[in-house]
């Protein structure tokens, strides 16, 4: 056969597109792209409203740097947060597992990012001199460390630490330890020999 | 707290429409929005328009059944392809498949999918009826039934191939056997099994 494939063009630029998105390869944007011009093409038009409207509606909170749809979101407007509390967390996720746990009521500031040295993510990137003008607003007297356990957001907490106590503050980390309600048998080595190292007075 | 999660509007309404794709959810949805915003505004965009362009720019052609942007798409109006010989493919991805084996030079009917009573997908769903009207156009002398070697994909070709002999036609089937450049220890016993009873005289 002389003939391309018989793709029509429609279909090869959305196959292309979903394909950007993290974690789609080829096979997954395809069979997308088929489920939704068979079975949802409501879902379709939904999501490519969505997506635009997204991308003209939101930018970055000027406090915070979470998304927002206005110069300063919400919860950085809100007058019940203490401002002498600023927690500093990875991605807006994150930010919402922390909310939804109720027992925080300071402010946040979301990275958006981890250092990764080797996917060329440093300091400039992470915009660390946003967070540290931030910081240092005279209200901020103590920065959780809310990164992720993993190698990555220790050395974020590690590197930012040195600066928050640079700028005289308080520097915190969220505890390590066995999560509430589990079993310590099904607990991972790891994070048992982190509970003990940790232990505390009861 | 009794705010709500501090999430904008435009925002969550993209994670909720990225959640209607197929093996998606919630907390891949949240990090595919979060990616685009951040690092891929450019694929944003790009995924908003193909969606659309897609949505408004393909219907199903009037012949096979597959995805085109005119009334009948180039495959079946090629004239170079043998008008007696019909195949029958699940999807769309299966006829590219087979096309880029450059074996076959005869025409296609797409199915949209297969037999699956469970999900409630049946011989009406799958618009038999048209495949039939199709097959029955007096140039079909051969349907070969390409659907998956499934569970379902069988059911289907079972199911079709007495339909398709109601109607004085020829039906075959994809052979079954070891794949083209498989060593043998590598292959599971069930393909063995079926390359043995459709062994071949050579
Ligand atoms: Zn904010
Ligand atoms: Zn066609």
């Amino acid at each position: 056969m002389d003939a391309p494939l018989p793709e029509p063009e429609p279909l090869k630029a959305l196959i292309e597109a979903l394909r950007r998105l993290p974690g789609v390869g080829v096979r997954s944007a395809r069979r997308m792209a088929y489920y939704m011009l068979q079975y949802d093409l409501t879902g379709a038009d939904l999501l490519s409203r969505a997506l635009s409207g997204a991308v003209q509606g939101l930018r970055h909170c000027a406090r915070c740097n979470s998304f927002t749809e206005d110069e300063v979101c919400v919860t950085c407007l809100n007058p019940k947060r203490d401002p002498s509390l600023l927690c500093v967390v990875e991605t807006p996720a994150d930010q919402n597992m922390i909310e939804s746990s109720h027992g925080y009521r300071g402010l946040y500031y979301v990275l958006m990012g981890r250092l990764a040295p080797l996917e060329g993510v440093g300091p400039q990137e992470l915009q660390f001199d946003r967070l540290l003008q931030r910081s240092s607003d005279g209200l901020v007297r103590e920065v959780i460390l809310a990164t992720n356990f993993t190698a990555e957001g220790e050395t974020t907490a590690h590197y930012l630490s040195e600066l928050f106590r640079a700028q005289g503050l308080s520097v915190t980390r969220l505890a390590r330890g066995v999560p509430a309600g589990s079993e310590l048998e099904y607990v991972d080595a790891g994070t048992i020999a982190w509970a003990i190292m940790e232990r505390r007075i009861t």
